[in-house]
């Protein structure tokens, strides 16, 4: 069938091209529209520079202009009509829609793991969008094919490897699960074939406080939640490898079979970085996959200073890194990095579609990296991160690191000036962890019911009242001081 | 822990926001940058208007100007560096990026289902780059949770669903994954927990003109590509359900379980519908999940005339539909529907992650769908679709339908005058499958190698010296009609 359709094109070139697609030309003048189109895009970037950059990254403005959900459907009028609406309306309704937004750029936002606003990434992001198209062929992208490969090599430079694989995923969870299929498969390549039905029973070793898409993995790669085997955490949150040990006793013990360990470089809450190098040894000794949720530390690797938080990742097998978090490459910019060059992503997840990847192109069709992946169309996420670090350079990037650091020590030292706030550890990431206590409480730390009532406090009706705006700040300063670095430059 | 956290901001409202962040702001002052981010962006966004709306979608100009991977290499100096580069030279970068990539919205590209550009949808994709959310809870992102649960409701509505459930996925194929893990969960919901171990062989069925993300995902899945039973089809590329009854008994006969048949509405070359009643019929006699693959077609529910192509649909389990192919959205625009009103996404993809899905918010926590997938952080997909909406109105978007109808059959009308071309098949959607047939094999249709011989014309490399350009027609005419529809608007 596909041979077909390719005939029609190989076998006149020029052919139906000018004969036929002369005639159709009346039919999609875009003369009249092009003139609406333009002017509606200059009004909608006026928009957005007046009301997202300028607004939205100002400290005198509101990080939301909140409003409860019934209200605020009222105010919006979201429903999908069979009219469509003038261009004027039009407008109304994108400053509407930025109007009730979180402005994750503005400095007050402190909410998530990522935040701040980098002009070059921004833009990145524009010329995307407006080229619309998909990575997974050169034909079809290849600026962008080229272009991927030489940000993701970088990456994986910064990993400390000259030379592996990769790819960008839509999210760190979904780079995670990659890490746990192409770990199933290289110990049983006969899976994806016949399932796990005819194997052992697999297990996979993570900390307590990995990330939550480590047991969503599991369970959506048909592995089940319990073939996650749970390490202990020493007091900084950080993997402990004699527990790694006798968790791989363990689960051997009960006949199941370890193939995976998925360490972490900067846990969501503590910011913890698991040792590494220890971790490596185990893997090493059980012939385990090492896999590294680097999302949220990855980024560390560009700091000269600070690296050495993840000494020992260049004996990963895989590691997944989110630009978009401590780099502000903007949602979503994650990539999964591979030590591999068997050619492993291709084998474990090629489908050889005959009809998209033809072997019979006119250029090397190892740059149609779309069967490495399981999804088909895939975004172009590539490029806001290579247009950053054209603009900022490593040294930018690096200088960029090392603030928020510099900002996470400043604001350890300001909290530890004030009554009423306790730091719950000393951070060695940015992530400032930090109770307040209350008047009616300070002094108490030695009552029993201390820790108690500390956290209660937090479920008190009478504790809501003004927390509209406030609540955005839900996990405390954890993403202060990198929001700081990202919005400023350099 | 994370109580710990929480409780930093509730207990002290307007604590330390204005005590402790008056001290940080100098340290975070934009003015400077802002300046120039705005200057960078100004110009960005004229060069988009410039290279990409305007001369884009001019068919005077390139589809892409084209060059070997080496030279495109040379040409882009993609190479990652320590030092930064001045704004005059990312502005250049940003210029050949553009220049040197394809253009999708030119009205002669025709290489995939995606193409056109509408200028409302890409104005809703620049607000949403630009207030870089996650799609995950109602705090962070207060407009867009509301406005996708609105969207979704819309295109169930369409489906014929008065109620049900949903999600924005990156892409049809993790669309179908979601399906095929749901299915498997309503049947045995232990599986999240302890995985496929336990089960009998589970067998899925779908046709062989399907999406090759049926098997990746059944891959992924750890179900294996043998659980993927294919239904024989008809001529016309349509499942037949007699076939599918008999592949039921097979898989059964050999000890398998039956648990999902995945139907396609708009099969990737042809442009197929399979007979959805019918396999309804199947499937609620052997009751199986039915899940419609409809990715491609599903936009034709928007036309009162052609939507009979779907009849049945409602008698789905889910659905996937793509507005960022037919519709023009932009990628990605991927819906999965459900009929089910359990929460079970919620139930069979929720991990309750304590830190962000907290359950003692000041708002209705069932507004938090971030626990609903398998992602973490989630892009916004739905305000793209929903400003294009906005403007067009359902009639606008009806008459887009309808008018790629119109021109697929004003093309089948052209081909058919014209000598040397010859239709694989008469086209029941916008799929035009054709032959071009030379001169030297015109009128020896009869002859026994005729089909190889004009099979074979795609791969003598004399056909490829002039096709560099034209080569981006790879799939001929397959998306022809839609891009012109997109193109002109209404």
């Amino acid at each position: 069938m596909v041979g077909w359709l390719l005939l029609a094109e190989s076998s006149s070139p020029g052919g139906f091209d000018f004969i036929l697609m002369a005639d159709l030309k009346p039919l999609f003048s875009l003369d009249g529209d092009l003139v609406a189109a333009e002017a509606l895009l200059r009004d909608v970037f006026g928009i957005v520079v007046d009301e997202v950059i300028r607004k939205g990254t100002s400290a005198s403005e509101k990080v939301c202009e909140w409003k409860e959900p019934e209200e605020l459907k009222r105010l919006l009028d979201l429903e999908l009509r069979s009219q469509g609406e003038a261009p004027e309306q039009i407008l109304a309704r994108c400053r509407a829609v930025i109007r009730y937004s979180v402005k994750t750029c503005h400095p007050h936002f402190f909410n998530q793991l990522f935040s701040g606003l980098d002009p070059h990434s921004l833009a990145g992001r524009v010329i995307t969008e407006s080229l619309n198209t998909s990575q997974y062929t050169y034909e079809i992208a290849p600026v962008f094919v080229l272009m991927e490969e030489e940000v993701l090599k970088k990456l994986r430079a910064l990993v400390g490897w000259s030379s592996g694989d990769g790819v960008f995923c839509p999210g760190g969870s979904i780079s995670n699960m990659y890490a746990m299929n192409l770990a199933r498969y290289q110990r049983y390549p006969d899976c994806k074939q016949r399932g796990l039905r005819g194997l052992p029973p697999l297990a996979l070793f993570t900390s307590k406080e990995c990330h939550y898409s480590i047991k969503k993995g599991a369970a959506f790669l048909g592995l089940g939640t319990d073939s996650v085997w749970i390490v202990k955490t020493d007091e900084r949150g950080k993997m402990m490898p004699e527990d790694l040990e006798r968790q791989i006793s363990l689960a051997e013990a009960e006949g199941a079979v370890p193939f995976l360990v998925s360490a972490t470089s900067g846990t969501t809450v503590l910011g913890a970085f698991d040792p590494l190098e220890a971790i490596a040894d185990v893997c090493q000794r059980h012939g385990l996959w090492l896999h590294v949720d680097a999302a949220w530390g990855g980024s560390v690797l560009l700091s000269q200073t600070h690296r050495h938080l993840l000494d020992g990742i260049q004996r990963a097998d895989s590691v997944a890194w989110n630009p978009h978090k401590l780099l502000a490459a903007g949602l979503q910019c994650s990539a999964l990095l591979l030590h591999d060059t068997s050619n492993l992503l291709r084998r474990c997840h090629g489908s050889q579609a005959s009809y998209l990847f033809q072997q019979d192109k006119f250029y090397d069709v190892a740059l149609d990296t779309g069967d490495k992946v399981v999804q088909c169309g895939r975004r172009v996420d590539c490029l806001k991160l290579w247009l950053m670090w054209k603009a900022q350079g490593g040294q930018g990037l690096e200088r960029r690191v090392d603030r928020a650091f510099a900002l996470a020590w400043y604001l350890v030292e300001e909290l530890k000036k004030r009554e009423g706030f306790e730091l719950v550890i000393e951070p060695e990431f940015v992530n400032v962890c930090f109770w307040f206590v209350p008047p009616s409480l300070r002094g108490k730390q030695e009552n029993p019911d201390y820790s108690e009532r500390l956290a209660k406090l937090d479920r008190e009706p009478s504790h809501w009242a003004s927390l509209n705006v406030l609540r955005l700040m839900r996990d405390s300063l954890l993403s202060c001081c990198r929001a700081l670095a990202g919005n400023s430059g350099h």
